[in-house]
């Protein structure tokens, strides 16, 4: 079940793994940046800079995501900037996401771009070119925009939609991360739902995650085409897991949103890898669990990161 | 059934089901732009101009947009930027769409921002913060960013996700479409999987778009919670019209997408009312089409939007 892209380049499984591996740490930090976040004296800084407050406020956050991102780029992996809070800057917000996606790139992390993107085919190539690969502006002239290696996408309109990213997976070793199971209350809603043939409606979604991403298996095993499975229910990601062996899986829900170590690595693989756990408000705001200054919040938001990457590496521990 | 928002202000259904009565046209028009659209001396124009090409690419199609606008605002109600094609240019893109939105709004237009969001409650206040509402900046400070007046969603994350979008339409007099049916090929994938208790997976999402609209129905009876229905299967559009009494119904794919106008009406309300039909290559493109000068996109977009409303017309007078 080896892959070996055409283009000679390793793919997105294999590359995530290797990092996970080198650190020994399954950690992404979420970096879904508000400005309360921002500590009081940073932003006065920029908005005594700036006239216009939305420029101060895109400003405060890159400068907010570069502190973490120095603070931990030797112990995380992987970034994931999720694409909203960024929007909700403007064009400021869009600049500081796409300068935070560069910065977090030349520290060597791996960037996942949390937009969960859908469309029909054509404008899902648009997505694609915009957040993944790159634009023509000039007949043989190509930009690329933001230049993530990875994003989420929900695949509620099916294959037609996600071939467009499939195809910058195969060709420039990108990746994906699928909504499979979300760990919100109102996944219920339509996720849960069962269908006729037994299976959950989630579980058909699995199904058809497993199946796209056959042809995108790396040398460690799991495929380039990854799903998202909420973690405050283990047994489900367990049997998740066993459903689609060769997935790479994305657990949000780590530290603020609720979920335990112990929980938030029930579906990894056997081999005790495959999976990549996110935490964003618990690292953002770790100075306030610490008891530290809130100028601290880079030194706080390491702390925690080694204290969740300690738990992490005992909860798969005392799995096998 | 009918709804008087809090604010004294009419609901979104209400805003638009007005304009389309008053242009006696439910045509929305889709402001999906590919440089490739835009002629050679418009964009050598700006090519000319900047050094930087993404800026060069985002003048370029905010100008052709302005002219499409500019020759269509009398005629026809609303327009759809799709957020992908702007997304594609980066910074420069997102600026293109901002102002975009703002000139459709100052010719009266109504504008629904095409972007499918979809995430768990606290992102997708962000979301909604970013396309429809505004952004806190400083402490009672805050900012409008893009200020569409509606906004297409995913539900796959069910209620939570909805429920900032349905707060704005409550609060502020903004509307949704969700997507229940699309009409790509890979639909069938989830979206017409058969649930145990007979209905498919988009029925049972229309029956939850049904139950979240309820309480946004307008005096023109028609809920601000609208749903996106697919129009190449006009059987189930009526099934869904049957389904949804009360939704408002955006139809894409006619024109260039294939759906004539007898198909795109098919899920319009028994009084002609309640839906809302999107073109967008058709009427960029038009000057193919009517053999005219690429540089006379403008008027031959206009020559085919009149077309587009006689035969959309037509095809609703001979179905009552």
């Amino acid at each position: 079940m080896k892959h070996e892209m055409t283009n000679g380049l390793s793919n997105f499984a294999d590359n995530l793994q290797d990092k996970i591996d080198r650190l020994n740490n399954p950690t992404v930090m979420g970096l879904d940046p508000i400005l309360d976040y921002v500590p009081d004296q940073l932003r006065d800084y920029f908005f005594e800079q700036c006239e216009d407050p939305a420029m101060a406020a895109g400003l405060s956050i890159l400068e907010f995501n570069r502190r973490l991102i120095d603070a931990t780029a030797d112990i995380i992996p992987a970034v994931k900037p999720q694409l909203a809070y960024y929007e909700q800057y403007g064009v400021h917000g869009w600049e500081a996401l796409r300068q935070t996606i560069a910065y977090a790139k030349s520290k060597g992390m791996i960037v996942i771009a949390d937009g969960k993107r859908n469309d029909i085919g054509s404008t899902a190539s648009a997505y694609a070119s915009a957040i993944l690969g790159d634009t023509e502006l000039r007949p043989g002239s190509r930009q690329e925009m933001l230049g993530a290696d990875c994003i989420t996408v929900n695949a509620w309109l099916g294959i037609d939609g996600i071939e467009p990213f499939l195809k910058l997976c195969r060709e420039n070793g990108k990746g994906i991360f699928a909504l499979v199971r979300t760990s919100n209350p109102s996944a219920i809603d339509i996720q849960d739902l069962k269908l006729e043939d037994g299976r959950t409606v989630y579980e058909a979604m699995a199904d058809k995650v497993n199946e796209w991403g056959s042809d995108l298996i790396g040398n460690c095993g799991y495929s380039s085409v990854g799903a998202v499975v909420g973690a405050t229910w283990p047994q489900q990601a367990a049997e998740l897991r066993a459903r689609m062996p060769h997935t790479m899986i994305l657990v949000p829900g780590y530290g603020a949103q609720g979920a335990g170590a112990a929980d938030a690595v029930a579906g990894f693989g056997p081999d005790g890898r495959g999976g990549i756990v996110n935490a964003s408000r618990s690292l953002m705001t770790a100075w306030k669990k610490h008891k530290m200054d809130h100028e601290s919040f880079d030194l706080a938001c390491r702390k925690e990161a080694l204290e969740m990457r300690n738990n992490l590496r005992r909860a798969l521990e005392s799995r096998s």
